[in-house]
């Protein structure tokens, strides 16, 4: 059986709601490791993989491996009913998710368990030419920008620099950060990568990082784009998403 | 003749605000005990009884009793003009209601009455078996939290503890307030009362009412619930909402 | 050619901000003397006439007189993406108005130049009986009163007093500052003034002032209303709007 309690939900909430935004129902592996997430989007288009960590919670129980399938909006819904200084219990039965929370009063919520007759994704071995850490809040202005022009972005990254930029009829924009900007974190690129992917998918997944979180993107030439948001001892999250290719 | 002057509207206002949602021409019997409305929401499942008191006012002259008929949102929106340190004067005259703010600047308002064929209404007789007191916000969130799985809530009291709880599909919630907690002022309960209300209703009463306002919820099983939130000195307001009642 | 330097869009950004709710297609001259915009709305009811003088700029560069027309509400879209301390470059090319923002990274952004047939507007020579200077919360505070009753409202003014107010089918509202009030900056008035304008017009030229800004109203009876609200060393910028006759 699992039983997990957490003091501060936020960290996780944010997460799981910009997860919630691409995938409805989602299968958490719970294990002596943690709880993880491997799923697509319905459109098979965007990959999540989350790793809640066992250090994450207060208390952590875990006697044998187990499987469950939750609506995710429906979660986070509930996770977002706690109050600041809440204790949330986590406690799953047969048939049913149930969370407690403890502060002034007590609550309780059940979440029903879906039947699932997939088996588990498996996540894609990808390789990446290009690797460029920065603060989230530049790379979600970039996509701003982006997205007064049109509906996707290209990442552009050479050994100096990392380019987001954007084309429409007529109208252009572009994020310069050359090796030397102080919200360039690192880049590592063997060669210059340059790719494009849909700004819907983007602000979805950037949806709960806040504007300090350090990111690191992995991509190539018309390549997926791997994204990772890890936030120490809490979790790890990734996520991947499939390039447009220009078919013309 | 009828006149008043009030300095501080904001109390009165988000009352009014809460009946006008459910409401919209309303009947004021102006006596030298106060404004007075008591009337039925269209569908016939909630009462409101309303009572301003003289001692909410600056000045308050009532030569003669009289009626004002009035569409309330309306009312609501002029109140709403109001800026925060106006003195507000009301005047009856035979075929409108002045509203004169006095600030910085002068300005008027005029609304014009109704001809209303209705008698008044009369406030049922009804006597509980449950009375509970607690603070709004905890009615308030027991009752989002409802929202999330249902459109209706039950709420349950018994000696020792209220509570508040909704059944969805295959999901639940509940708050439960027993005896000792802090956020629960007092009860008295002879008997388990149990019955199931309209959210949408409840949450059209409750929209006034600040997280620190002390509600008196008095009910008894599959029967109507009165809700008081009086503010001393300036007025009496109960809400009557009659119990959904499973017919299977 | 056309180089300019800004510092501070936000002066700039909100009255463009406005004229773009009434004009999607302007054209500026640029010339020694600045960037000047006259144009009227696609229903010939409101005139927009505005200077954004060189000393708004931190560096102005203009070696031949030229003209650009653009999309309003795009070019207000990327200057709404500018950060709070970003330095802003605009330079004009033979087909694209290109603006640099330069802050803690550099982002670049093209917007292209419309073909444009017309020949530029000319302000119509007009002479008012009536001139009122008041602080812009007031004006809107009036005219939002008379929105609650009616589509348009009416100014009055007098020798000793400034009137707004407007008539529903049965409902009414009066703001009234009289010579003496505090919010009443100057009056000059020879006769009454009295005319009907458009609430909808005068809500979008208003949009992009500030409560404590100064304007200043022109009208006569029934004849159009020009409303001045300049800034010291930064822009002129006057609107002008017919008003609404009763053809009863």
């Amino acid at each position: 059986m699992f039983k997990a309690t957490i003091q501060d939900i936020s960290v996780v909430k944010d997460s799981l709601d910009a997860i919630s935004s691409l995938i409805t129902e989602g299968t958490f592996k719970i294990t002596s490791n943690g709880l993880s997430l491997v799923a697509m989007d319905p459109a098979s288009v965007a990959m999540v993989i989350f790793n809640i960590l066992p250090s994450a919670f207060l208390e952590y129980e875990c006697s044998e491996e187990s499987e469950m399938t939750i609506n995710l909006p429906n979660f986070v819904s509930v996770l977002k009913r706690a109050r600041a200084n809440d204790k949330l219990k986590l406690e799953l039965t047969e048939s049913k998710l149930k969370i407690n929370m403890e502060g002034d009063f007590k609550r309780s919520f059940a979440i029903p368990l879906i039947d699932t007759p997939h088996g588990s994704q498996k996540v894609p071995e990808l390789s990446f030419k290009s690797k460029v850490e920065l603060f989230a809040n530049v790379l979600k202005d970039g996509i701003k920008d982006a997205s007064m022009v049109s509906d996707c972005v290209v990442f552009e990254a050479s050994p100096e620099s990392f380019i987001i930029k954007s084309f429409g009829d007529l109208s252009e924009t572009k994020l310069e950060l050359t090796k030397d900007s102080p919200s360039l974190l690192s880049i590592e690129s063997q060669e210059t990568s340059k790719a494009k992917y849909s700004i819907d998918y983007l602000e979805k997944m950037l949806k709960g990082v806040k504007p300090t979180d350090k990111l690191l993107l992995n991509f190539s030439t018309d390549y997926p784009i791997k994204i990772d948001c890890n936030k120490i001892d809490k979790y790890q999250l990734s996520f991947i998403l499939a390039p447009r290719v220009d078919t013309e």
